[in-house]
């Protein structure tokens, strides 16, 4: 499976806010929803990426960006189980990604899609901090993490208005409470949507595909 | 239970790495062995340590500063379930702790102990960029993460002379193959020590408690 590479160069703009803001209106007017993606390493990003795009992919044009500090497993792995157009984004050492990182990677992904999942570098700390300029911005939080996760990582769930908790079917295994952590969630963004899944099980991935559904029906009506 | 809490000032030092050998030779002259600990949030850092520590403690005079942007439940926890001491560092939104930082926290639970853990905050990236000015680093991988991750953060793996792999406990529940990340461990370092453990049910813990016991008898005699 061949998979294209992108080394991403360190952006130049001074204002990444202002260059996120330009960015996200002009994927409004192209009709393309961006969906940047955050976790810890290891939450099942891919997998649950892998999982929601099969699903969805009857209803829009798909494409994916997996940003990695190194290797290129990723955007294989997506390429290969779902069919869809995959880059693989090297940020050459960098934790996070930037609004001008991102137009780097779309600029050779295109623009001829309905929806692109934008995978960020592992990490709950660094990306939360960069807009993107992607249209939402959502997290998976594992169950293997601890529900505690709210409490020392304020930022990303406050900016995230969809929280996926991913590795459901371990709950047996694990000392996690859901609902303790959905009102931590909460606590940080009453706004919040959280869904509780199982991408390796598919248990309740067919609420996490309506909530893309209804935003994506409703993209061309939203400010 | 009280537990001193200290917001990190930003360090004012231009060059990190020579504050850091500075600290690292002051530790050495004091007999203090400083462990940088790092992983990804929810890898089990803290019960590694509670466990570790308890191991340990009939041999050493052990302190802990935990590192977190937010929240002092980490300290809190290490205090009431290992009665050493403890400080709660808070980083004040900043990803990862440098040598400046480090010395604040040291400042504050002093140099009459023989061994301290530093926990650094959750994140495999930026921590692995600065030197904290620690005796040694080390990481914690938990099984859940995944076994491809020393193929996706290069830096830490090769920095860290030894790794835990946690949660061994979990291995029939994951698809985590231990030989395979063993061998991509040292790929990035082959002078790499790594001990697979259960912190949780102490699988496997006397072989790493073993290791500190090695390291900090030696100190005196190390470069």
């Amino acid at each position: 499976m061949q998979v294209k590479t992108i080394l991403l160069k360190k952006s130049v703009f001074e204002n990444n806010d202002r260059q996120a803001d330009l960015l996200r209106e002009k994927l409004k007017q192209k009709g393309v929803f961006l969906v940047n993606v955050m976790s810890s390493p290891g939450a099942g990003k891919t997998t649950t990426l892998i999982n929601l795009i099969n699903r969805l992919s009857p209803f829009f044009k798909i494409g994916v960006m997996e940003a990695d500090i190194d290797s290129d497993v990723d955007a294989i792995k997506v390429a290969e189980k779902t069919g869809c157009k995959s880059v693989q984004l090297h940020t050459d050492g960098m934790c996070h990604l930037d609004a001008g990182m991102t137009e780097q990677g779309l600029n050779e992904i295109g623009d001829d899609l309905d929806l692109i999942f934008l995978e960020n570098v592992g990490n709950l700390v660094c990306p939360a901090e960069y807009d993107t300029g992607a249209t939402m911005d959502m997290m998976i939080l594992s169950v293997p993490e601890g529900d505690d996760k709210p409490l020392k990582y304020p930022l990303i769930f406050q900016k995230c208005n969809l929280t996926l908790i991913n590795k459901i079917d371990a709950l047996p295994y694990f000392n996690f409470d859901v609902e303790k952590c959905k009102e931590r969630i909460k606590f940080r963004n009453p706004n919040a949507t959280i869904i509780p899944i199982s991408a390796k099980t598919g248990e309740n991935m067919d609420e996490a595909v309506e909530y893309f559904k209804q935003r994506l029906f409703n993209y061309g009506g939203e400010n």
